[in-house]
């Protein structure tokens, strides 16, 4: 390709889980919330008259920022910068505290779109490899680099690193830590305050999961304002449209709904993972909407996920160093589950 | 600011257009058109369930980039890259065509987001102005640069190269010339068959001016398929939510409400230049859905974009080079132009 970078011929681009067109698809694949987003989304944008389409959204979305800044415990909207889904978030934070060559340290293994993040930014990807535990080693803590990425908790292990260690990461890290909590509201606890206490550290979220909107695309991010403010510089100006700030508003003004779909998920989880372990699956506790089930016997676990897809029902499987014979399971309704728990049944057994 | 990247030191960030909360007043500035959108656009989004909001959206928006193609005059979507804005469609041309240090060239005066842009990407950022007539001038062939971006027609003079010298260029360039044509629906022809001989052209569009959308989000931009697969490299995985893409394709299909709101704007418009013209203004036939009128009397173009602001009427004043004697008037209705026109006669004459 004459025309483009020279560095895009070594990026593969970003692969997303299937959008199967079929309606009597078992979807767990892509970590969706199972349930609805609460009602009070839908009637804020039913509300929209043709003006509100008509004219520029507010380029700095302060009403959205402001619920946000509220609800993560912080005074004010310059405390929070919103994006077009995690996923700009991640770009922004690149483009803002990362010079090409630069490097960005994450564990292995983790969410696949860092590293293709980092290399179409032109940075250098430190990946390093988590313990036997899922845990983070000794040696990420003597890395050097300008951005650390730090899912908590991790996808796809489902494990989050104690709190105190991600403190002391914070104390010692020379660069941003940006901690992903893209799925930290199905965990037990959070570093939202960390930014308080810490002048590098973003912590980052998504309405994706826990909010049923992954179809809205929007995250969020908290932050001592003197990053805000670099981040709104490099956001595109007008990044987020009118329906997103306000379904991501009406979204975070009821709890009831949250905390009961957050609920759900979680018992069905607990549910999951017993069964996955009465099937033979090495499975760890997960603090995420997914779980990692690990298969050691026959078929492989690629050979499970055929199967699985020739049934209809999607999973995840990754072939990569470590991963390649575990499945991520997405918490689906406790329906979905039954259908993938029978279906396993009849594969493995 | 410890943590930012130096070169974000000097980069102020784009400042968008006021965008005032008080429902009374005569909105000017921001080229918004002054119609609402087609109805079929809201039944679209009226439509959805909150399944849609759950679920990932098609991450690669293939149905909207075949209503693309297909209103573009191309064979199908892989000709097509659709974007969060035309502001998006910018900063991914950066970010898949120039690498840092290498140059972007432009016209000058133009649209002053590029700036902010090529100066984000820590690309060069070359102006050659343009000739007495705002037209290119003759060394703007001459330049060298790997992306070139051409606004046709050019914000804010609102005048439009020959299709002609456009094709020299495309044909003499040697790195990517991209065509803005975020108005081009209000001028008189377009460039958008030129992908089709030059595998080095995109051409850019926006739904946010003729289809009445800017709160949406929504660009698009078409070029040969090699280019348009660097695109969705670079792109976010899920750029465009699923209102976004459901809104475009519904407001593609409405040709009827489309032409007429493209016919209302420019009648006003010509009546706007007009009446401009009899006050004393010097104003250029325009081919988008604002003017540019030079006033060189008293008081000065500021004191009167003061006046009118006092009357709770927003035009665009730029205190730039060649540009502080003159205001950029979005073309509103019939009555907010004669609110304008009103306004105008009290402070000039």
């Amino acid at each position: 390709m004459k025309y483009a970078r020279v560095m895009l011929g070594d990026v593969e681009g970003y692969v997303p889980g299937e959008q199967p067109k079929a309606a009597d698809v078992v979807k767990l694949n892509t970590n969706e919330n199972p349930y609805a987003p609460s009602p009070t989304v839908l009637e804020a944008l039913f509300a929209f008259g043709p003006d509100a389409l008509r004219v520029y959204p507010d380029p700095v979305a302060l009403k959205l920022r402001a619920a946000c800044a509220k609800l993560y415990g912080y005074p004010g909207e310059e405390w929070v910068v919103a994006g077009n889904g995690m996923d700009e978030i991640l770009a922004l934070a690149l483009r803002t505290f990362v010079d090409p060559g630069d490097a960005v340290l994450t564990p292995y293994p983790t969410y696949s779109l860092y590293e293709v993040l980092a290399k179409l930014h032109g940075a250098v990807y430190v990946e390093d490899d988590l313990d036997e535990s899922n845990q983070l080693s000794d040696s990420f803590f003597e890395r050097e680099a300008r951005l650390c990425l730090l899912p908590r908790p991790n996808a796809p292990t489902g494990v989050a690193s104690p709190t105190e260690e991600v403190e002391r990461l914070c104390a010692e890290f020379d660069g941003i830590v940006l901690i992903d909590e893209a799925y930290v509201d199905f965990a037990e606890d959070s570093c939202v305050d960390f930014p308080k206490r810490f002048d590098n550290v973003i912590v980052a979220r998504t309405f994706s999961k826990s909010y049923s909107l992954a179809g809205i695309r929007l995250g969020a991010a908290v932050a001592n304002p003197d990053l805000i403010a670099e981040f709104l510089k490099t956001k595109d100006s007008y990044n987020l449209n009118a329906f997103t700030q306000a379904a991501g508003i009406a979204a975070l003004e009821d709890r009831d709904h949250f905390d009961a779909t957050v609920r759900k998920v979680k018992a069905t989880r607990a549910r999951l993972t017993g069964e996955l372990r009465g099937l033979g699956f090495a499975v760890r506790d997960s603090q995420a909407n997914f779980v990692l089930a690990r298969w050691q016997g026959r078929p492989g676990a690629e050979g499970i996920f055929e199967a699985l897809r020739g049934r209809n029902i999607l999973v995840r499987y990754f072939k990569a160093r470590g991963l390649d014979d575990c499945l991520r399971i997405s918490v689906g309704t406790d329906g979905e589950t039954d259908a993938l728990l029978d279906a396993l049944r009849e594969i493995v057994l």
